[in-house]
């Protein structure tokens, strides 16, 4: 069993790794402050030689902003390309963390042996976990375990810039049979997951104009229209008593889950109470026959993101404000067309406008829901490679927000991406004192090399 | 015909009254602006020296602020109060004035002349149409009318810090039978009015909790409550679809206009489609059986002032908020009770809120509305002399703001109040290039001799 001579050299070798990983977290790769150009490009370099000791022609790449790392290796039929990236967020507030972020350290925590440092989780750990899955493949045999492409991005936390550009121009070199991205974690901390319903987003805002100037509610209170007024009963009529969403034609396209991903999902045993409660609440708030997890994996929501109008200081002021104003956004899933949803919310909203009213709209996010075709053979194995290594079945599991990069992926590349990751809930990922679990990484680093060893 | 010795006393010192009145045009008494604390004190100074020229014994009382003019004179069994204020508006912007605000000139206007300057109008204009009144008087009979209490405050343009107080400590020497208020203006710069309605005030403010933080719309959108559609719901209930607000007992203490205040208002004719119009309306939106002159003078509202929660900067967050706002004030009416409608109205909105969520109140101003009692002679005396001077009936109207002097007067020296005066909806009281028209100060003038004849 040459896979249980790469998991051997794994278990072994975990203090090197760790050793590693250490390294890359001491460079403070922060992506979106000018000040850390430099570190950045030295993140990226260092990559790029790990990459090379690995038997890649690796390079970085530059681009207006931070470099992509692009490295080619190993051969074969298939074509896998791995996605990650090597930037972190900012720090602050510094004075939150109990030591250095960019001075890694193994702590003992409660729950066992946890990474401490920015980046720890995001992403340095979960990418080193793939290259060290690779290293010790090489080392049992030799080479690379198929033809693969390494993708690492230094700009996923100051919105990409470069990316899009990026994938255009490098379509051919980039473009492989599927994309893995390892960016996501586990499901409620113990169950291998895989994302394959991303939902989409569409954002809105509007503002509702009546009289042609404020006006003093003494003078005119009773007698004129307020469109704090007309803009609530509007975002009020949003939902119905039971939480369907009103707009017509806002579920054109919503489908019923399949009953295979469903059984999944009953068999993960998510505590929907534990959820709510974590955050302070109890019940649950959307449509009245579905369960929290269906609400944010499988169901569109239709949010009011902010509002204001009229006098917001301290005190009071009898104003009967000119306008008033909204931010809406909708989380759209399965086949939902974002520019249609867009149509009807407009026509709906003005449809109810009443006399001497007018709405002016400014148009935010637009992005489809993402369902990830699961009939490349990857998915399965990575399936039952992940249920191997956990001792628990994974699941296909849905992402109740957006993470661009397997929608650009396909956009751009025409490239299916299969979403799995090792994180963890309490990993504090973009706060401070973040951290990763040593057994994530240690099991994150096995569970690829068993679904190297399904796929090579 | 005694009177007329007065009127045409008054129609021949014309010039010399608007040279007086230019000379306390002349000091810049702003005030809110401790800059300007001198001229207030000089312009206190001026009116207690004029005062005297007229016989009275008068004094610039000192408070914390800017000093109380009073002043005593007269002689008989009825005694008026008369109620004026020196100090004036701040100027700024001051690059919108045509000339300097403290150097008054006669202008001609398209609709005849004007005198312009800062105060001209908004309130020594006003007031000096009673001393100037009084002069003539003199002039003609030796005396004054009857007995008289001039009080003349120079804080009215910020807040009146030091009214209650003062009356309080002057009780006895400030109570009079009526008192005379002359701070209004014309009904549609035309007609002569008397204000027996003001409406009342009652403010609040809430905060809406759901989530113990602000939550991700991805994360948790569609399963958690969101506090800003909690708010969009209470707040769009505040009205049924008749225009009538729905808070249980609400209407408590709201009677119908008497019959004869009616046919009054009728006879205004008052211009619905001009007063909407002229700030970009057409539909009334109150209660739908209601014209806009019931709906601001002699029904209350319901409205809001401000909301805000969530994200209002530029660009887009998708954040489910922890908390919503929203500044509401209702103007009420008759004998409706502030105290009382503030217990239904939190009563009502805690009765809607959902699982999760909780409310958390600020209270605001809190009056209850002014319905003065007409059957002093005084009002029906001032309703005759206003019309046999402007030509046309005058009539009680209501305000729909609050003038709060007058309910100062009758809570703190038990006296009812008699608002009456001349100033017209152009003259940009508050604003650059403020007027008042020569014809307004000299029909003032002349209405005041009227009335004193009625009532000496």
């Amino acid at each position: 069993m040459r896979l249980d001579a790469v998991l051997s050299t794994i278990d072994a070798a975990l203090p090197q790794a760790l050793d590693r990983l250490f390294d890359l977290l001491r460079i403070p790769s922060i992506s979106t402050d000018p000040a850390f150009k430099p570190d950045c490009a030295r993140a990226a370099d260092w990559l790029v030689a790990d990459l090379q000791s690995l038997g890649f022609e690796a390079s970085a790449r530059p681009t207006p902003g931070h470099p992509m790392v692009v490295a080619h290796g190993g051969t074969g039929e298939r074509h896998l390309l791995f996605y990650g990236h090597y930037d972190v967020q900012p720090v602050d507030p510094l004075a939150l963390w109990d030591r250095d972020p960019f001075d890694p350290e193994l702590q003992d925590g409660p729950k066992g042996q946890v990474i401490r440092a920015r980046g720890a989780s995001d992403d340095k750990g979960q990418l080193m976990t793939f290259l060290e899955a690779l290293r010790a493949w090489k080392e049992v045999h030799g080479t690379l375990p198929c033809r693969l492409t390494i993708f690492l991005e230094g700009e996923e936390e100051s919105g990409s810039p470069s990316l899009i550009p990026f994938l255009k121009d490098h379509k051919d070199e980039l473009t492989a049979d599927i994309a893995l991205i390892c960016d996501t974690g586990l499901f409620q901390d113990t169950a291998p997951a895989i994302v394959t319903m991303l939902r989409g987003l569409l954002g809105e805002e509007m503002t509702i104009h009546a009289a042609n100037k404020d006006l003093h509610s003494g003078m005119y209170g009773g007698a004129a229209q307020n469109p704090l007024r007309v803009l609530s009963r509007i975002l009020a009529g949003m939902q119905d008593a039971t939480g369907r969403i009103t707009i017509p034609h806002f579920y054109d396209g919503v489908s019923e889950l399949p009953d295979a991903i469903r059984s999944q999902w009953q068999a993960l045993a998510f505590d929907h109470a534990k959820f709510l409660g974590d955050v302070g609440l109890s019940v649950p708030a959307g449509e009245e026959d579905r369960t929290p997890l269906e609400m944010i994996w499988s169901r569109p929501t239709a949010e009011i993101n902010g509002v204001w109008g009229g006098y917001t200081g301290d005190g009071f002021k009898t104003v009967l404000p000119a306008e008033a104003h909204a931010k809406v956004s909708f989380r759209l899933v399965g086949e939902q067309d974002p520019d249609a949803i867009r149509r009807h919310f407009r026509a709906w909203v003005e449809a109810q406008l009443p006399a001497d009213c007018s709405v002016e709209w400014q148009g935010h996010g637009n992005s489809p829901a993402g369902v990830m075709a699961i009939d490349d053979p990857a998915f399965e194995a990575a399936r039952a490679a992940l249920g191997e290594e956990w001792g628990r079945a994974a699941a296909y599991v849905g992402c109740g927000g957006s993470i661009p990069i397997a929608g650009y992926f396909k956009t751009y590349l025409g490239m299916d991406a299969m979403l799995l990751g090792f994180g963890r809930d309490d990993d504090q990922i973009h706060s401070p004192n973040e951290k990763y679990d040593v057994e994530c990484f240690h099991k994150g680093i096995r569970s690829w090399a068993r679904l190297l060893a399904k796929l090579a």
